[in-house]
């Protein structure tokens, strides 16, 4: 057993390479194989978005705080709330942060295949985030 | 992408066969093959328990409110709090629940093995949950 004491964790800013905006990062937790978990609490900025993206075996977000914007390749932008769960399937592309006006913070919980557990394309344009 | 808004999905009361005094539980997510991965909030009132139990591929716990107690076989009962995160190893048996007086709320995910996500042990004795 491992006990990881709230506030022992160091809270870091989400790469550029992959985000837009500003998005706060802490990790919750990365799990050893035969195990593939990874969790984290993701804290975004009114404006603030990921990349589109895929993962392998997919992802299950959990929104603990606020409202934002999440959208599939292709399919609408639809509104996020506190308390609301997304799942996206493995390889399927997509997008999440928060909204234009709103801050909103989810935890991200996602399983590695062969130790990736992201594959990170494009920037979400402006237009595409106004939707 | 499956968007499942908060509050269309009912708490149910945990099993009595494998948990002791009042227990919620609100499904997050649980994922189909090849991805394997359950997530759901658990909610204790203080002196409410799991039974001891094992996971095949491990479980991590990120307590949401409160103030809670965890053990693993032959371990002393360690505090947990709110923001703190656990994780138990394949195999390890333990349990986890609130303290005697304060309740707990936690969101608990485990990956399946062959569809398994826990094997359930016996309960807890008083003289084991008092320390």
């Amino acid at each position: 057993m491992k006990i990881i004491a709230c506030g022992s964790v160091p809270t870091i800013m989400a790469p550029e390479k992959y985000f837009t905006g500003r998005v706060l990062q802490t990790p919750i937790v990365e799990t050893e194989a035969p195990a593939r978990l990874r969790a984290l609490l993701v804290a975004f900025e009114p404006g603030a978005r990921t990349h589109w993206h895929t993962h392998p075996l997919g992802q299950t977000l959990h929104v603990t705080s606020g409202a934002g914007l999440v959208q599939t390749w292709d399919g609408p932008v639809h509104e996020i709330r506190a308390g609301d769960t997304i799942s996206f399937a493995p390889g399927e592309k997509h997008w999440h942060g928060a909204g234009s006006k709103t801050a909103m913070t989810h935890i991200a919980m996602q399983e590695a295949l062969d130790g990736v557990h992201a594959e990170w394309l494009e920037a979400v344009t402006a237009a595409q985030y106004g939707g």
